[in-house]
C-alpha cells in the first residue's frame, strides 16, 4: 500500500479538522490515520494525516498543487511525504557498535525501518568492518586538529549523497554550530543519560558517582546548545548499588540503541512535529 | 469548563471524520480532543469527540435531538456524556484496603477522579471503619450460604442508588451470571495477575510456584466467563527469586491499585469503547 | 519470628565474611539473610546480617556486649536493630494527601510497614482531617515569618516523641541546616523529579517545558544541600506530548508515593547503609 | 583478573556460610562476591562464591581436590567454573535475525558476553549471510520430513564441537524429548510471550486477539514440556489498541533479544542455579 503523510501546523481555530478532513474526502482519499494535538499555551494546532494513495487518480504534483491552494488562505504550514520515497540517512559513529548494528539490522535485514543508508562516517577506523558487513561505504575522518576543514568535507559528503537525516549513533565529537545549522532538525543524537540530568561528558560515571537508582538515554534533535535540543524519546533501566560504572555502560547500550532506533523510526515515519523545544510524536 | 463527550461507533467508510467534524463545526462547537481508531479486521470505525460546551447556545436536549437526526441516516451508534454529570460508583470489597483507599482518596481528597461514591458493599466487616472515615455508607453481606438472595439484595441496592459503575476492588467472591448480566460492561474487576496468565484463584502463589520474574495485575470488564472479560489496563513489576509469596502479595497491592484506578479513570472519563473482546482506550 | 539485624561497615580485607559468620555460628544463631557489598573504589566492606532470635538463649544486652568485644579489634562499625522494636516516624506534609495516605494505610491498615506514627506535622491545616481518620495527632505550624522559632518547636516535638525517622511526605518548605543537622540521615524526602534533573522548585512545570518523555520521583536522605542528598529510590512513568502539566502532577502522585513508601520501607527494615553520597540498599 | 565461581547447593543447616567462607579464607583466597539464598519451603541452601584466582598459589586441580574433600562430609552439591575457560555456545535460528545479531554483536564486537560461538544451526538458509558476516560456520537442515535423523545429526554436531550451551534464538521447530534430554539445562529458549500466558504457537496474534495491554517475552531452559521449563528472565512493553499484530511482532523483537541475551549472560556468568522449576539468578 502506498501512503502519503501530511504534517500540518497552524494557529488554532475552529473548523480546521472539519475543513481539512472535508478536503481529503472531496478528493475521495481514504484516510488511514488522523491524529491531532492542540497546544493551548501557544494556541497552535498540529495534525498528521496518513492516506492510502495506492489508487490515487491524480498525480502527486496535482495533489500538491491542490493542497497548496487549499492551505494558502488558511495559512497552514505543512509538509507532504510519500511512503515509497524512503529517506536517506547517514550514520555517524565513533568506536562502539551497538547503535550502528541496530539501525543497519532494522533497515537492511528486518526491513522494518523505512530508509536507505548510503554512508557511514566516523572519526575512528574500528567500525569499518561492521560497515563492510552491510556493504555500506565507510568514511573515516580521524581527529587531526583540523576539525573545521573535516566538517566541511563531511557536509559536502552529506549533500552529495542527498542525505535527509544524520544520525549520531554514539558519535563522540561535538559538532560545530556551522554544521548543525546546515541540517536544522535533520540531526538526531543519542545522549547516554536521562536528560536534562547529566548533560555533557561521562554521564555514566557521573550517574554512578551521584548514586542514582536508574540510568537512561535520550534521543533528541541536535541544536547548537549541547544536549539541549528537542527530546524525541527516552527510556531507563533500574540499577542497584552493585552496578559498577562498567555495568552502567553495558546496561546503557541496550537503552541507547532502542531509544535511538525508536526516535529514528518516528522521524522516518513522519510522526514528529516540532513545537518550540517540545516534540509532538504521534503514535500513528 | 463544561465538556461533552461523544463516543461513536460505525461501520467504517469514507467521509465519517469529515461528516462528523463538520456537524460539530456547523453547530459552532469547539472540539477539544478528537481521536479515532479503525479496526481494519472488522471494518469498524470508532471515535471520541470531546467538546467545550461551557457557552453552548442550545440546550442539551436540543443537541441530542440534532445529533440523533444527524446520526440516524449514517447508522452511527453513539453515547453522549457530560462532564458535570459525574457517575455514581459502588465499590465492592472484601478484606484488603489498598484499592478502596486509592479510589476514595482520589475521588474525595485529591478530587481528580470524577465520580460520586454513594456506597461500599462487602462480604466482610473489616473495612467498615475505612468507609466511615470517608463517610460512605457500608453494606455488609457476610457469606451465609444464601448467595442468590444476597445478590438480589445487592442488585436492588445498586439500582436504588442509581449506580453507573460497579468496581470490584478486590472483592473475593465470584458473581453469578445473573448479577453480571444485570450490569453489562458496567462492572470493572481487578485481577491480581497478568491475564491471561494465572486466571482463577491464588495467582500470586501460582506465580511464585511457576517461578515468573515479573508479576502483574489486570483491570477488565467482568463478563460471565471468569477473568475473560475485555482488558482495560495492565501493569507489572519485576520480582526475583528472593521474593517470597508474601512479598508478591505486598508488591502486587501497589500494582493492583494503580491498574484499577487507571481503568476506573478511563471509564469515568468516557475514554473506553468496546470492540468485541478488545477495548479501545483513547488517551484523551 | 523475632529478628535482629546487624548493619556492618569496615575497611575491606580478607576474612571478614568468615570471621563474622563464624561468630554468629558459634553463638548458635540462625542466619536468615546475609548480604554483602564491597566498594572497591573506597576499599570498604558492607554487610547486613539478619538473624532469627526468637529463641535466643542470651539477653540482648549480652549479645551486644559480645559483639562489641568481637568487633573492637576488627574495627567494625555497626548498628544492631530488633524487629520487635518498631521505629517511630513523624510525617511532615503540606497540602497534598497521597503520600500521607500511603504511609498511614501501610502502617495502620495493611500492617506491612513496621513503624509507629505518633505525630503528623504540617504548615497547613488541610490534612488534619486525614490525620484524624487515622487517629494520629496533627500539629500545624502555619508559615508566619518566624520559621526559625517554629523549627525549634518542631525539633523539640520530634525529640519529645522519640522520633527515629522524619518523613517529608511532600512538605513544601525548605528546612534549615540547623534542622537537618539535628537528624543526620534520619530525614527522608520525596522530590517530585528524577534527580539530578529538575532540582529545586516546580519540577513538573519545568519537565513539561523541557519536553521530557518520562517523569519521575526520587526519595533521598535530606542533607543541607537541597536535593543533593543520598538517593534511596527512584522511579518513572512514561508521558507524551498530550500530557499537560496537570496530568504530570497527577501521574507524578502515583510515582511519588510508591517511591517514598519503598524508601521508608527500606529504611525501616534496616536495609540501607550509606557510603559517602551513595546508598547501599540491600534487597533482603 | 582471573576468577573462579563456585555454585553450591545443600540441605539448609546452620554453619554453612561460616564453614564455606572459612574454607576459602584459610586457602587465602580473595572473595569478590558471595551471594546466598535459602528456599525455606524446601529447606535448601544455595550459594554463589566468586573468587579472584589471579595469583592462586595452587593448581586448579589441587583446588578442586581440596574442595571436594571439604564438601564430601557436608554433602554439598557444587560445580566450579573459571572465567578464562569461556563456554562454547551453538545458536539455533530460523528466519529472523534480531536475536542472532544481538548474541553475535555482544560476543564478537562488544566483547561483553564471555563465550565462543563455533557454529550456527538453522532449518532455513536465510541467515547464512549474517553468519558469514561474523565468520561463524552455518549448518542448514531444511525441514524435509526426516526430523529424527536430522536431530541426530545436530546432536552429533553439537557434541563434536564440545558445545556447552544451546541457544534457541527464535528457532521455530519443536525439539524432541530425545534432543532436550541430551542437553539437560543446557538449552535456553526464547518464547515470544509473557509465560505462562500464550504458551505454544502464534503468541502475538493471540495476544492481539485477547486485547492485552502489554506484551512480553520469556527466556527459559527447555524441558520436554513445551514452554514449561524454568524461567530465567522476562520483560514486557506497553502496547495500545492501535498496535496491530505486525506492530506487536516488531515491538516484540526488541523484548525478545534483550530477554534472551540477559538470560544467556546470566548462564554464561554462572549466576543461575536451578531449584525445581524455579531459577535462582544471582545478581553478581
Amino acid at each position: 500500500m502506498k501512503q502519503a503523510v501530511f504534517l500540518i501546523c497552524s494557529q488554532d481555530r475552529k473548523g480546521l479538522l472539519s475543513g481539512i478532513s472535508t478536503f481529503f474526502y472531496q478528493q475521495n482519499f481514504n484516510i488511514l490515520h488522523c491524529q491531532q494535538y492542540t497546544d493551548n499555551r501557544q494556541n497552535l494546532y498540529f495534525m498528521r494525516v496518513c492516506m492510502d494513495i495506492t489508487e490515487m487518480p491524480i498525480t502527486r504534483h496535482q495533489l500538491e498543487e491542490m493542497f497548496s491552494e487549499f492551505a494558502a488562505p488558511l495559512k497552514l504550514q505543512y509538509s507532504i511525504h510519500y511512503s515509497d520515497e524512503p529517506q536517506r540517512i547517514a550514520i555517524m559513529v565513533s568506536r562502539t557498535s551497538h547503535c550502528l548494528y541496530d539501525l543497519l539490522m532494522h533497515a537492511q535485514d528486518e526491513k522494518d525501518l523505512p530508509c536507505e543508508i548510503p554512508l557511514i562516517i566516523s572519526n575512528h577506523p574500528q567500525l569499518e568492518e561492521v560497515a563492510a558487513r552491510f556493504k555500506v561505504p565507510y568514511y573515516c575522518f580521524p581527529v587531526n586538529g583540523n576539525k573545521a576543514a573535516q566538517e566541511e568535507q563531511i557536509i559536502e559528503l552529506l549533500h552529495r549523497h542527498h542525505i535527509d537525516l544524520v544520525v549520531l549513533a554514539r558519535y563522540m565529537q561535538i559538532l560545530s554550530d556551522r554544521f548543525i545549522n546546515e541540517f536544522p532538525h535533520k540531526i538526531i543524537n543519542i545522549h547516554h543519560a536521562f536528560l536534562p540530568a547529566f548533560q555533557g561528558g561521562n554521564p555514566y560515571l557521573r550517574a554512578w558517582d551521584r548514586g542514582v537508582k536508574m540510568i537512561g538515554a535520550t534521543a533528541h534533535y541536535a541544536t547548537p546548545e549541547l544536549d539541549e535540543g528537542p527530546i524525541i524519546e527516552q527510556d531507563v533501566e533500574r540499577i542497584t548499588h552493585e552496578s559498577e560504572p562498567d555495568d552502567l555502560k553495558r546496561i546503557g547500550k541496550d537503552i541507547e540503541r532502542r531509544v535511538l532506533t525508536r526516535a529514528v523510526r518516528a522521524h522516518l515515519e513522519h510522526r514528529i512535529i516540532l513545537s518550540g523545544r517540545r516534540t509532538i510524536v504521534f503514535s500513528k
